[in-house]
C-alpha cells in the first residue's frame, strides 16, 4: 500500500510503497483511512524536533489523526464490525495498568503513540491500531472531515474540562490563538462553562469567526501583546483561566500576567518555556496545568457532541500523494482550516 | 503598652512604648497577646524584603502568628466574650465580597494582613483584629503554644488540603524541609491522605523526629541532593506530590524532577523560582499550585485537630524584650522547635 | 405602612396599616420593596401547612421573595448605599458559623427566615433585613420583575449546581414540572451543563414555552404517566437526573421509575415522600439529594446571568392591596408567568 | 472437580463433581481458587431470594468473594502469570462501554456476576474468569485468608470513598453493623478521613474489638435503638453519615433519625427499605446513596493497604465439603470472623 514517509529529518516527506499493516494479536484492527489530520506536532517530527523525545528511528509513517473505517478486526473483537465508521485514538494502551483501570489513558504506563513513537501513522491507506483506540461513529458517518479531532479535538476537550472549575458564573477564560484547537476550544467552552470567552488571535480572518464559534469577546492583537486589552475587558482583575495554545516566545510570560487572583494557566502549546517566580505564585494564588491530549471517555463525548451538530472544524483535504504540499501549505499558514490527507 | 518595632530595614527590631490599641468599629476585637510566633516572613520584613510587596512605611509591628485572649469587643460582637481564649488568623477581611462569602478568605478584594502591610501585629501585649478573623478555642487552653499555628499550621493546613486529590492509596508525598510547616504538614498529611511521606531535611536532630510525626520515610539529604533517593523509594517513579517548603536556590529546580507523570508540585516556601518547560509540563501532565496562607474553616479545623492532639508542634518562648535576641536565633537556626515571643 | 397579614390560618390574607420596621444593628437594612413574589409556600402559609415546621404565631407578614431599594443602613454597612436596588436573600444569617463561613448560607446554624418564621417578610412596603442578605444589582436595573427570583431562581440554581456532575454530555436530566422554578430550571441546566433537558410538563401552554427555555424534549403528559415516554427518548436507559419540582403524589415513586443506572433523584417540590427499597439503590447505585434554597453566591452568580440576558423568567404584577386575589388566582393557576406583588 | 451447588432453593448446598472450567477466550483465566468467602448474599441465594433479579437456574455454583492462584491464560493474558497469587474482581466486564472506559466497572452494560447470576462461582476447585476481574497480589502472599475482601472489603472500601466528601474533620460517621463489611469500613474510615467514627454494634464480642479497630465510639445497643445515644455522643446534631451495613427491619428509619443537617445516609446493608419524606429530605439537605460492590482500582487500592498491614480481617477456614455446615454456621452467627471455604 501507500504511505508518506520520512526519510530524512529535515527533508520533506516522501510518498513511497510499504507493506500492507497486518493484525497480531486477537485485539488488534486494521483501519481503512479516510483521512488523517496534519497537525503542527507533524511538521516538529519532519523536521526532526521530537527525534530525542520519542526515541525516533527512520523511516517513519507520520499521523496521528486519524479516522475511516474498520477494515478487519482480531479474533477477540467482538463489538466492532467491519465497514464501521470509526475515529482513532492517539494512543495505543495495556487495558490493564493503573492509568488504564482508572480511564486515565495517556497515563497508561506502556502506551504507543502511532505516527510518532515509530508505530506506523494514518498517512497511508491503512493503519494497524487496537480495539481499544477507536471509537465507533454513527452508522453512516463520513470520517473523512472528522480525523483532526483525533488530536487537535480531544486535545481541546481534556484541557477545557480540566480549566472548567475555574471558568464559573461571571469568570473570564481567554483562548491565546485560533488555529484547529482554538476553534474547537472555544465552542467546548460555551457548551461545557457558563463563561465569558476572549480569544485573543492576531490573523485578522480567524479573529473574524471567533463570535461566530461563540466568543464574547476578540482582541486582534499578537498574544505577546494581548495584556492591557485582557486587563481592560476583565475590568482589571484578570482572567480566571488562560490557555495557551501557542506556547512558545514570550507569550507563557505574558499569558502569566492576564491571571487573576486564583487563576490558572492552562498549557497546550509547545515549543517554549516559562520562569515562574515563587512569592508570586503565592500572592496571586495561582494554578499551572500541563495536559496531554485526552481520554478515550472524552473523544466518544467530543464525538457526540460533533454529531449532535454542537461543535464543528473547518477543513480542507489534500491527495495523500501531495503530502508535502500540504504539509509545507501548512507550515506557511496557507490553510484556512485544518488539513486532512485523504488517501 | 509595649510592642516590638521595625523603624529601619536592615537593623534590629527594638521594643518600644506605643499607644493601646482602640475599638473603632462595632466588630472590632482587642486581643490581649499569648503569644506571638515568629515567622521566616519577619525575618524577610526586619530586612526589608516585603518592603514593596506591601508598601511598607515605619515604623512596623511585626506579628502574624498570634494567639491569646478576648480584651474587648464591638457593640455588634456577640458570639466572644471577654476572656475567651482564640487564635487570630493573619487576615482581616471583610464579610462581603465573593471571595469571603464563598469562604475563600485570602481571596478577600480587601484583606488586611496586621504585622505585615502596616497595620500592626502582635508583637505587642495587645492588637486590634476583627471578630471576623478570631477563632475560639476550648475554655481554659493556653493559646501561647499553638500561636505558630497562626500562619505557619494554617499554610500547612491549605496546602496538604489542596494536595490531597494526588495523595491517594499508594501515592507518595515528598515533603522538602521539616521546620514548623513541615513538621505539622506531615502530621496532616498522615490524618488527611492515606499516602506514604517522605520527608527530605538535611538537619540530622529534625530527621530524627520525622518518624515520630508519622513520616513513612526519611533522606537526610538537602533537598537540591535528594532526587535520586525519591525516585530510588518510589520504585523509579517519582512522587505524586511534592511539597516544596524550601522554595529557593536549586530546590525548585529538583522538586520538578522528583515528579511522577501526573504529578503535583505545591509551592510554600519562597524567596526563588523556576523556569518550566512546556513541553515537559505536557508529557508528564503536571500541575504546580501556588499556597497562600489558608481559610478560617480550615484554621478552625485545624485547632480541633490540635484540641483532639492529633497534631503538636514543639515551641520555644521568649520574653517579648528579647524580640530581637529571639529573632536572631531563629534566623541562626538555634531555636529547636518554633519560637513564640510572650508579653 | 401597608402590609400584607395572614390573621387566621385558612383565611384569606389582609392588608392591614403596621408599624415601619426600624434598624436595630449596625449590620441592619430596611429595603423598600419594590416587587414580592408570591410562591406556593405562602399559600401553603396561609393555610397553616408549615405552622408547626416554623412554630408561627399569627398575625404574620408572608413574602420570602424580596427585590427593591435600600432605604436606610445600620452603621456599619459600607458596602451598600441608599437607593442602591437589591435583591434579597431569602435567610438572614450569622456570619460566623461554620456553615456561613464555608458559604453554605442555608447551614447556618441560627437562620433566620422572613416571611415565613415570624420575621416580617416582603408582602409590605418595607422590610428589615441585614447587609449579609443583599445581592447589589447593576445601577438602574427595576428590581420589580426579579423578586422571585430570590427563592424560586435561587433554589433552581442551587439545584441544578449539585446535580451537574450527573449531568455530563449524552446526560438526559428529565424536569418534572415547568413552573417558574422549572423555567429557570431549564435554562440554568442548558447553561450550566451539556446534558439533554427532557421536560415533563401537562399544561399544553406551559409545555409550549418549554422548547424556546432551550429544552431539548418536551413530554406533554403528567409526570405520573411520564415513565413510558422518558424511557423512550433515552433508548431505554433511563435518565441521569431527574429534577423534581412537583414533590407529591405518586410523581415520586415515578420520578424514580425514570432514572438509570448511576442516575440522581433531585428533590425541590414537596408536600409528598416516597418508599426506596434499598435493594434497588444498590443493583442501581441511585443518589437522592434534597436541595434548601441556595447560597449567597449562587444568587449573586443568578443575578449576573440574568443580567447578562441569559435567564428569564416571565412575571405579572399585582397591587399589593390585591394580595388575597393575587394569591387566590396563583392557587387556581390562572397566573401565566410568575406573580408579584407591587406595594 | 469439586464444587458446592444450589441444587434446589430452600435446601443446603452440596458437594457434586462437575466439569472443569475451560479457556474460552484469549482473555480467559482459569484461577485455582485458595479460599471463597461466605457472605450473606450466598445465604439469600441458597433460600432463593435473588432468584429473580438475577434470573437464577440451577444447579448454580455460589462464590463471589474468591482467591487463588492464576493456573491457566489465554492465548491474549501477558500481565498475568501461572502461579500468581490473585484476589477475583467480583464482575466480569466488558473492557470497552462508557462504564468500563470511566473506570466504573459496576456499570458495565454487559457485566457478568460469577457466583450469583449463574457463571459458575469459587465455591469450587477451581473457576473461569478473565484477565480484568484480576488483582495481582504481591509475590509469596497466601491468598485464602484475602478471600472476603473481594466483595465484603472492595464493597467498605467503595462506600467509604463516596461518603468520605461528608466526613471532614470535627464530623462524626456512624457505622451500624460490625460484621465483616463493617470492621473493614471502620479501618477505612480512619485511613481515609479525618472523623470521628462511631460504632453501632449489638453483640459485645464485636463491640470490644472496635476500638481496636480504630473506633472513637461505640454504642452497645441494636440499631433500631441507638438514635438517643447517638444524638448525645454528637452534642445533639446527629452524624454527617451514617453508613448502614444493616439496611432491614427499622434500622434505615432510626439511621435517618441519626442524621445531621447535610448529612449523608449511605446504604449498603439490604433487604428492607424506608419512607422519606420530601419536606424533611429539603429542610435537613440529606443524600442519600446507594452502593454497589466497588471498581477494579478500588480493590487494587485495598490490597495495597492489606500488604501494608494498616487493613486486616479476621477469617475462620472451613473445607470446602463442610460448605452447608459452614453456611449454616454464619447464619446462626456462630462464627466470629468472616468464614473461608478451602478446597
Amino acid at each position: 500500500m501507500r504511505a508518506v514517509q520520512v526519510v530524512e529529518f529535515g527533508r520533506p516527506a516522501v510518498v513511497a510503497e510499504v507493506p500492507e499493516p497486518a493484525l497480531k494479536g486477537p485485539d488488534d484492527v486494521i483501519v481503512r483511512i479516510a483521512g488523517a489530520g496534519i497537525c503542527r506536532t507533524d511538521l516538529h517530527i519532519v523536521q526532526g524536533g521530537l527525534k530525542q523525545a520519542f526515541s525516533q528511528r527512520l523511516p517513519l509513517t507520520p499521523g496521528h489523526e486519524n479516522a475511516g473505517w474498520v477494515e478487519a478486526v482480531g479474533a477477540d473483537v467482538s463489538h466492532l464490525a467491519v465497514g464501521d465508521p470509526v475515529i482513532v485514538h492517539p494512543a495505543v494502551t495495556c487495558g490493564f495498568c493503573d492509568g488504564c483501570r482508572r480511564g486515565t489513558d495517556m497515563h497508561c504506563a506502556a502506551w504507543r503513540f502511532p505516527g510518532v513513537d515509530g508505530w506506523a501513522g494514518g498517512y497511508a491507506e491503512r493503519m494497524l491500531t487496537t480495539a481499544r483506540a477507536l471509537v465507533k461513529l454513527e452508522p453512516g458517518t463520513d470520517p473523512t472531515p472528522l480525523a483532526p479531532f483525533a488530536d487537535a479535538g480531544l486535545t481541546a476537550m481534556h484541557a477545557v474540562r480540566r480549566l472548567a472549575p475555574f471558568a464559573g458564573v461571571g469568570a473570564t477564560v481567554v483562548c491565546l490563538g485560533l488555529g484547529g484547537v482554538g476553534q474547537i476550544a472555544v465552542q467546548l467552552l460555551k457548551i461545557l462553562t457558563p463563561a465569558s470567552v476572549v480569544v485573543v488571535e492576531p490573523d485578522a480572518d480567524r479573529a473574524r469567526i471567533a463570535h461566530g464559534l461563540g466568543a464574547d469577546g476578540v482582541v486582534t492583537l499578537p498574544a505577546e501583546q494581548a495584556v492591557d486589552e485582557v486587563l481592560e475587558v476583565t475590568g482589571g482583575r484578570g482572567a480566571q483561566a488562560v490557555l495557551d495554545l501557542v506556547g512558545e516566545g514570550s507569550v507563557p510570560e505574558q499569558a502569566m500576567r492576564m491571571l487573576a487572583k486564583g487563576a490558572v494557566y492552562s498549557i497546550v502549546g509547545y515549543g517554549g518555556g516559562l520562569r515562574i517566580e515563587h512569592l508570586d505564585m503565592i500572592n496571586r494564588e495561582l494554578t499551572i496545568l500541563g495536559n496531554q491530549i485526552g481520554t478515550h471517555t472524552e473523544l466518544t463525548e467530543l464525538m457526540a457532541l460533533v454529531a449532535a451538530g454542537r461543535v464543528a472544524l473547518a477543513t480542507e483535504t489534500f491527495p495523500l500523494r501531495d503530502a508535502a504540499e500540504a504539509m509545507a501549505a501548512v507550515a506557511a499558514g496557507r490553510v484556512g482550516g485544518r488539513a486532512v490527507l485523504v488517501p
